[in-house]
């Protein structure tokens, strides 16, 4: 079978290429679905998609666009292991991508694609990870990008982006209805909008669980919690264990654990009541700006996802990321705080009984911390103040 | 011959584990000797230093200490090359390291010396890079880590290195003098402390110029441009070079060229007026803070090797470096100013002559852009503003 696109909710087929992302019928996010004899990894390919070429609706790759995006590390916790009791405890850590965010795997894989098809305007809706990124590879690209934010983005946050050079269009309006209105102007206009979980970026999100899987030795960790916004990139990670168990590269799938912020969580609320659909957060209010997503657009596809494969979505406080943040730290790893979001989910899972000690967890760290940092300009640190001929006494 | 340490000035013997890194007679830095009869990489280890180990005065690893360090990309640039004209034109991407700058490399390998002698405490004088680098691993490795900085540091500079729970010492006095009394109450009091260009930090930063060789396939750039700061760095990758080429990997050596800013150039102006030893500068000012040290504690060493290799050292303004950066990201980087450097000498070489199109340049990016954002503040940045009714009108 030829690779196609097919909506996740009523499996109805569209072209690989079709110019919209969504079902006209459902209004839910269409799939790829790509099938090949053996998949294998190429494991002396130096680059992402390269290495993973097999599992790609792709047939080749441009010269000139990665930037030694994904073969982040895996790092084996130790002061979280010793907290938490789980001694098998990693982070997968995506803040060392060339943006400092996993959103550089979704990126790659879009661009690649809008170049196969002849693009040569694209865009995204984002005033964060995700506008940094396309920002950066459609700056690489050559390709005309624009960066669609809310007005009144905050001027700290318009450096990281503008550093690349984008359109940056500064929309007055309600910000929520960006998402779907781009993606309809895209379509009439000819502009490949590579927002939160387009198809092709959730193929490159893939990337992740694969890497995981070798990282791992093949072994896969009993549970995998990652920070959930749009659904898209969950949504890419799960796709990933499932191609490489179809694949027979692995024998099991890991519980797949969505973590959420209490100020957002459309998709943990709607599964904790048992319902279908996601209901919209009027006003969402956490410090994890990166999955304050208030309506996430594969939010119900995350739910039947998680249904199917007995995964939970739960929720978190700020208080509680916080101290996931600090615990992270010392680990080594400093994320921002969506990123630390899973840690201060399996903790919870851990004083619940959720998770024993004796289970293997992969938490997916999301993005920089240095990227976020706001909410710590508040925190008073605690430094020694001495002056310098008495330097000597602070180490008796 | 035994792994030792000797004098980069009066080429004086010390022992490999001496616990001062400056010759008592010529306070010149002290530096690594190691020989083994047939070093070679071990290209299937995973961790930085043990694919290396082969070219470290280290016997063995100690396990939970990686946090993925080094295997950072070489990019090969679009624009910028299609600017200068240098058709092989690369940059090194050292934001890709776990706290995003080069200086993750030269930490393990201190890490590791420490725990090899057994300290329980560890330090650092910095503001910036090293004392996040330091901070982090020292979280990791469960040591009791001190970080000195000046104690008029800007609350927003104490974050990023805060979050590791590190001993912050704020110290009043000469922030200059902190480098040398540090590193003495270090050896009085049984603190390690990894400044910047102490022998084992040399050693890490080695993998650098590995690194490079190896990703272009054993061709030996025929220009490698580094920003210059302590020297410390730019001291590792010129012998990083220098022992693959004794170790038969590479058959010569890059064309090596320090780049320093026009309001902190103590080392490339004692290298315009033949001087062979450094003088403090009174009141450095630049956008590139990384490479601001006014008096760096490896600059004759600097200026010694430049000399024997035929080197260059010279100066960019800030200017050059703000251009610089915004050409570095339309190839899809952003760097802090001080990683910009180098593309700006590398503009200023061609202009000159010095640097044709058919050569080769690799240019070092030491450290992320998203750490260093205070002199974009201030700028204006290009945005259309429009209603979201008539956003289909920006796309014509």
């Amino acid at each position: 079978m030829r690779d196609h696109l097919f909506c996740t909710a009523c499996r109805r087929e569209f072209p690989i290429d079709s110019a919209f992302p969504r079902c006209d019928g459902c209004n839910e996010p269409l799939e790829v679905s790509i099938s090949r004899a053996k998949p294998s990894i190429k494991t002396d390919a130096p680059r992402l998609l390269e290495r993973f070429l097999d599992f790609m609706p792709l047939a080749s790759l441009h010269a000139g666009i990665s930037l030694g995006e994904g073969d982040t590390p895996l790092v084996k916790s130790s002061a979280a292991a010793r907290e938490t009791g789980i001694d098998r405890l990693f982070f997968k850590n995506e803040a060392l991508n060339p943006t400092w965010s996993f959103k550089d795997r979704g990126t790659i894989a879009c661009i690649e694609h809008a170049l196969n098809l002849g693009y040569e305007r694209i865009g995204t809706v984002s005033t964060g990870n995700m506008a940094a990124s396309v920002a950066a590879y459609g700056a690489r690209a050559g390709l005309q990008t624009y960066i669609l934010v809310g007005s009144n983005l905050p001027e700290e946050k318009i450096a990281p982006i503008a550093i690349y050079s984008p359109r940056l269009i500064l929309v007055d309006g309600d910000y929520g209805d960006l998402y779907f209105r781009s993606l309809e102007i895209g379509k009439q206009r000819g502009v490949y909008f590579m927002n939160s979980d387009v198809p092709f970026r959730v193929e490159g999100s893939k990337t992740i669980a694969f890497e995981i899987c070798e990282q791992m030795g093949f072994e896969v960790p009993d549970n995998l919690v990652v920070p959930v916004s749009s659904g898209g990139n969950f949504r890419g990670i799960i796709k990933g264990f499932e191609e490489f168990l179809e694949a027979g590269l692995i024998d099991g799938l890991p519980r797949f654990i969505a973590a959420q912020a209490d100020g957002c969580s459309p998709i943990a609320d709607a599964f904790e009541n048992n319902r279908e659909a996601v209901e919209r957060i009027v006003k969402p209010n956490t410090i994890a700006k990166a999955i304050a997503n208030p309506y996430p657009p594969s939010g119900n596809q995350v739910l039947r996802k998680l249904r199917q494969h007995g995964g939970i979505a739960m929720t978190v406080s700020d208080a509680e990321i916080e101290s996931a943040q600090e615990l992270l730290a010392r680990d080594g790893i400093f994320g921002q705080p969506a990123a630390a979001a899973p840690l201060a989910a399996v903790r919870k899972l851990v004083s619940q009984g959720t998770i024993s000690g004796t289970q293997s967890v992969a938490c997916v760290v999301s993005g920089a911390g240095v990227k976020s940092m706001s909410h710590l300009a508040a925190k008073e640190y605690q430094g020694t103040r001495i002056a310098i001929e008495k330097l000597q006494d602070v180490f008796r």
